[in-house]
């Protein structure tokens, strides 16, 4: 959020500065490998219309230019369900994570009868490449400056209208754009406000299955690698685009691998989709985060990794079911755990307490700032306080507690009520920009396993009778003498919301699923569906707690954020990267490993390391065509890699690219020290993580009877 | 840890600060209730040699005196397990709360085949009053400063000896002091090291079921309904001490019921043992406690209910085996919660600062002082940051996951080594004073669960890998290549430790267990017990890791805390309450309801409304009985009431006495407003919540077969 202009010690501004300024104001103890020469340049998520070029060629003699960056942008996709993704061959074959596909191929799996995720899948031949259901992905093709639009829309409006004024505003520009359901608009909301940019996606909804690797080898190491290095995980599926035709997507825009791989030090790019930081928030915000956001999602994912993990003993079925879950659990869990980590550490602190002082002494000493941004630590201050007496409740009304079907049955309800008012005065998510993909989402035929949908529901209304209070009269009305378990069961066993009939492309053509969808709100309203009655029966407080912390928290915070982004701006100027919002960035970095507690991690880990870790117990068992295939691999082939790329969560999936755009790994992971990077980048230790694209080719060649996907990747290089 | 006598706005003085101070300044806002008038004067848990009784005097015109507090001090006795009770009858008849005797009820079951705990539990003659495996109770009778003889031997010690020397000193002084195995001494640390005393307790172990409810009306409203008010719970459980003779003990202190109840601002005294509190830390602990300290407890607790609530799925023979361990998990999450919530508060927080500062200025500004005590808090502070460091390490390995197994196996491994030196150069819990208790637990004929024992293994190994890393040398040698949930049923299914023969009193007469705790440390070096062998493994580890934590740490910083202290005294002289320390103490106050968001919670409950909240679906199920015996019950009984007594975990149990020495009630909880106590206490709306003497009258007389035991309670109204 800072430039290096000012002279200020701040911890987290761009490139300049030294490492006496930076890692060292952070880690001085732990490092020790602060000599001055070091220099880390690398910090920041660009985005693509405002990269940096001059910074990356001072640091490392090379400038990206426009056609550089049109063809990236243009060969990364990104997963609607949140991962990141690229092209690799112009027949529209798709790179990701297996952890981003995880779903489809538990979906695929169910459809079938196998388990796709315990044994992996190899298509033979296109034929052969199933469907994901409800599947999709976007491709970003335009990037357009709306903040005077958006701005002035809001300029002159009340603290408590504002949300509500400036959805609308962008429920208009996002309908305006999307012209027909082939396209998704999204107004972004960038620098907390400060900037508002539309984009324009593709929207690529034929997204089939083409290899998975086993997930014993995808996640190797499981949860006690999981943010570790070295590593040597295979974590990628391989998926591939259709057109409306019903033939593989063509495109020009796809990324080559690299012929022969990457060396320790070499420039790298990352191209994905980092979800979410929060580097722009004031201390009263992080202080929030540290001692209630956080705490709580932190006990409630711990409860929920409690119950799954006992789940997971009923039985095998039973684990494959939830496993997809349980791995979502433990992943949020460990990252979190990692940004409280951050908040927690003294040090840490005390560079966030510097940075805010050194921006309000600055608007201090400038009469003319002060008046215009002097009380917007206050302000900020004193909404969080307000969000933290209204939160529980909103979040608590709003929560489907994971399941499917109580999800489904809340868009279909309030579908039929939303759809029936103009477009700007919808919640967003049922605004004609956005209805395409909710429709995608409730009318996919994945599998809903009923058992596992009591189980969830069953923990959520315990939840629920919990923060609400057991005397609470909406309590009272949901759950009657009964208890929470009981109604999870009469609503899963009374429901037919899992009726759906699709045809043989995942299209869906009956069921009651299907019905309630295109019914009216006076249809849904006579249904006897206990689902459905449930909803009913909670949606008025549900709505009527979201609108009241719209008007009362989010919408004077959004008004005072885009007053701190002015500030920011006015201080510090315009140069600096705007924090993640799960769009399309570009990060710039080396290949290079970090000391830990002294010692040095290299970059590189080989297949020979993945064998010596086999132990044969989970989660460090290799999957049996590993063991049988082991003659026939090359051990020094490189498996994974860390760089020093900023990237987050949301980026996983992202292609790692050389200079000459070249694919040379696969980003699934950041090490242990990229967890603060919620809230600042630590060039000494924030590490990502990859698999080396030799790796890919070396799996696809000899461990699995894949060849025919290599050779696919390789018809690229040119 | 301050008196009145300075003019800051301090928050936690005792009694003579007006309201405008006290509670207006922790929750000005919300309370609304701040008429200059109200004065709560009821802070504090005093030892009984230490009782303000000219204060109470002051406020309420009652003054008590030696011998009233003697009788009231035999008449109470601490349950070692964690628990308050009373005599409450000539033949030693004990009353505490069923959550407190709920481990018995559970063995007796186990014992038995039935459910005591579901069921309940009336002995209808002495005769049928079953002993209670491994319980023991423990009566204060004498109390002996020894704070110079402690003190002096640790005047001129090095930090990293401080706290062997000190052990080894208290070691000493418990052993002259516990002549016989009848005995049991502590030197108890007082004021984090300002005082130390020698507390002499005659131990009881025969200890007998007499009279238990149904867990359903014990613990009516479950969790959803615990620390919070109106409540309706019968939470007593009734056991008898018997005398080494075999028959009932004979005492005569104990404490008559009063005929008459309790009147809405009646002054009401509360004797118990208060478990812990932490209002004389410093800033830099509280700090380690929000950021650390309670978030991984917190995390690890939401984990182990999600975990234990989804094992009660299996069925009602595993629900009945968890059920304790779920209740205690519940129990303190909430309380934790509520103690986080404390920190959590930004003006809460701010109290706790302007209190630090306070005391800092007033040392700083004294030359004397300042030289003797000013840079006592930064060197608490950096022993802090020592501690985050050494402490996962030190924790993770004396953990024994609730196994009692394992737990049982630690104690027989090092009892062997420990036993062979001198006594003062033991672990604490193997010197001779405390090594009778330790035998009584670890000869425990109390029924083991082998399938409970292996998930509270599995979950507990899967812990020790993430917490060491799946790299440490420890975690190979004890997993080796299987996974932690192999190693549970390995070590479960392969160990005789549960081998135990006991005569019909429940004493070890032999038995695998019995000789291996009575074996040499040779020999238990050569069995083959795997639960041993997996202690041999991992101890000298966990010893290491422990004199570690304990030099480095522990003594250096009792060394710093007794500065404080110090400091404190100096600053503020002595008449202060000393932090609770599982020790018994004496709180006062009065019968008294709160005010809750503008509403009046008045202090009374009656059956009618027990009777109103049933609905049928658990935890709101009254039992059969008392449905059935609806008609012989008097609506208008008072049920439950809450009294401004000052107390905290481990008061449960606690009599509740008026000041003629009669029991009035029966301390089972405190309200929500409670649970900042650990820090601090808030008059205006922390109560304590008792069950009404009279409804205890009432159900045994109208709703149980139990009319003998109110008379035998009645036998003693004089």
């Amino acid at each position: 959020m800072t430039t290096a202009d000012t002279a200020e010690p701040l911890l987290f501004t761009p490139s300049r500065l030294a490492c006496l300024r930076r890692a060292c104001a952070w880690l001085p103890i732990l490092l020790g490998l602060c000599s001055p020469g070091a220099v880390w340049a690398d910090e920041g998520m660009w985005t693509f219309n405002q990269f940096p070029s001059a910074k990356v060629q001072a640091a490392y003699g090379f400038a990206p230019g426009a056609d550089w960056l049109q063809r990236l942008q243009r060969a990364s996709v990104r997963i609607a369900g949140g991962c990141s993704a690229s092209l690799v061959s112009p027949d529209g074959l798709v790179m990701t994570n297996h952890h981003c596909a995880r779903l489809c191929i538990q979906n695929l799996s169910g459809l079938r009868g196998q388990d796709f995720n315990r044994d992996g899948f190899v298509a033979r031949t296109r034929a052969d490449e199933p469907r994901c259901p409800g599947m999709e992905m976007n491709q970003l093709v335009q990037i357009e400056d709306v903040t005077q639009a958006v701005q002035s829309a809001t300029r002159d409006v009340a603290p408590e209208r504002f949300d509500a004024v400036q959805k609308a505003t962008m429920a208009r520009i996002e309908k305006q754009c999307a012209q027909s359901e082939d396209w998704r608009c999204d107004v972004v909301t960038l620098f907390q406000g400060g900037q508002y940019q539309l984009y324009k996606y593709r929207r690529l909804q034929d997204i089939r299955l083409v290899f998975a690797p086993e997930d014993a080898i995808a996640f190797f190491g499981g949860d006690p690698d999981n943010f570790n290095f070295p590593r040597y995980d295979l974590d990628v599926t391989f998926l591939r685009i259709y057109a409306a035709n019903g033939k593989a997507w063509q495109t020009p825009d796809y990324l080559p691998f690299a012929k022969t791989g990457v060396q320790d030090g070499e420039l790298v790019f990352v191209s994905g989709n980092p979800g979410s930081t929060s580097r722009g928030l004031t201390l009263a915000q992080f202080a929030d985060l540290r001692d209630h956001v956080l705490p709580q999602r932190l006990m409630r994912l711990s409860q929920d990794r409690g119950w799954i993990s006992e789940y997971q003993q009923r039985g095998p079925e039973q684990l494959r079911h939830s496993n997809g879950d349980l791995f979502s659990v433990e992943n949020t869990l460990k990252a979190l755990t990692g940004r409280h980590d951050a908040l927690a550490d003294t040090a840490f602190w005390a560079s966030l307490q510097r940075k805010e002082a050194a921006l309000r002494a600055q608007v201090a000493a400038k009469p003319q700032w002060a008046t215009a941004y002097g009380d917007v630590w206050d302000q900020v201050a004193a909404l969080t306080e307000r969000q933290q007496a209204l939160r529980k409740h909103h979040d608590t009304l709003r929560d489907t507690y994971g399941s499917s079907l109580l999800s489904m049955a809340r868009s279909i309800w309030r579908q039929a009520q939303e759809k029936t008012k103009p477009n700007d005065e919808r919640l967003p998510e049922f605004s004609d920009a956005r209805l395409p993909q909710l429709a995608q989402a409730v009318l996919s035929n994945a599998p809903i396993d009923l058992e596992f949908e009591t189980a969830k529901l069953s923990y959520g209304l315990t939840r629920l009778r919990a923060e609400l209070g057991a005397d609470h009269a909406l309590v009272k009305q949901l759950l009657g003498e009964r208890s929470p378990q009981q109604v999870a069961r009469q609503l899963v066993q009374g429901t037919r919301l899992h009726e759906l009939q699709t045809d043989a492309n995942g299209n869906p053509t009956g069921g009651l699923r299907k019905t309630l969808w295109e019914a009216s709100a006076a249809t849904l309203a006579a249904s006897e569906d206990p689902l459905l009655r449930f909803v009913a029966a909670y949606d008025p407080q549900a709505r009527a707690a979201r609108k009241a912390f719209e008007e009362q928290v989010q919408g004077p915070l959004k008004k005072q954020q885009e007053r701190l982004a002015q500030a920011r701006f006015a201080v510090y100027g315009d140069s600096d990267y705007p924090d993640a919002t799960f769009t399309l960035r570009l990060s710039y970095g080396r290949v290079q490993g970090w000391s830990e507690g002294g010692v040095s991690v290299p970059p590189f880990t080989d297949f020979a390391g993945a064998y010596r870790r086999h132990t044969g117990a989970e989660p460090f068992a290799l999957p049996p065509t590993w063991l049988r295939q082991r003659q026939r691999v090359t051990m020094s082939t490189p498996f994974n890699l860390v760089s020093s790329n900023d990237i987050i969560g949301g980026n996983s999936g992202s292609p790692m690219v050389n200079r000459a755009l070249e694919v040379v790994g696969l980003v699934f992971d950041g090490n242990i020290h990229s967890l603060g990077g919620d809230y600042g980048y630590e060039g000494a230790r924030n590490r990502t993580v990859a698999v080396h694209s030799q790796a890919l080719l070396e799996a696809l060649d000899h461990i699995y009877p894949a060849a025919h996907i290599a050779a696919e990747i390789r018809s690229g290089w040119r």
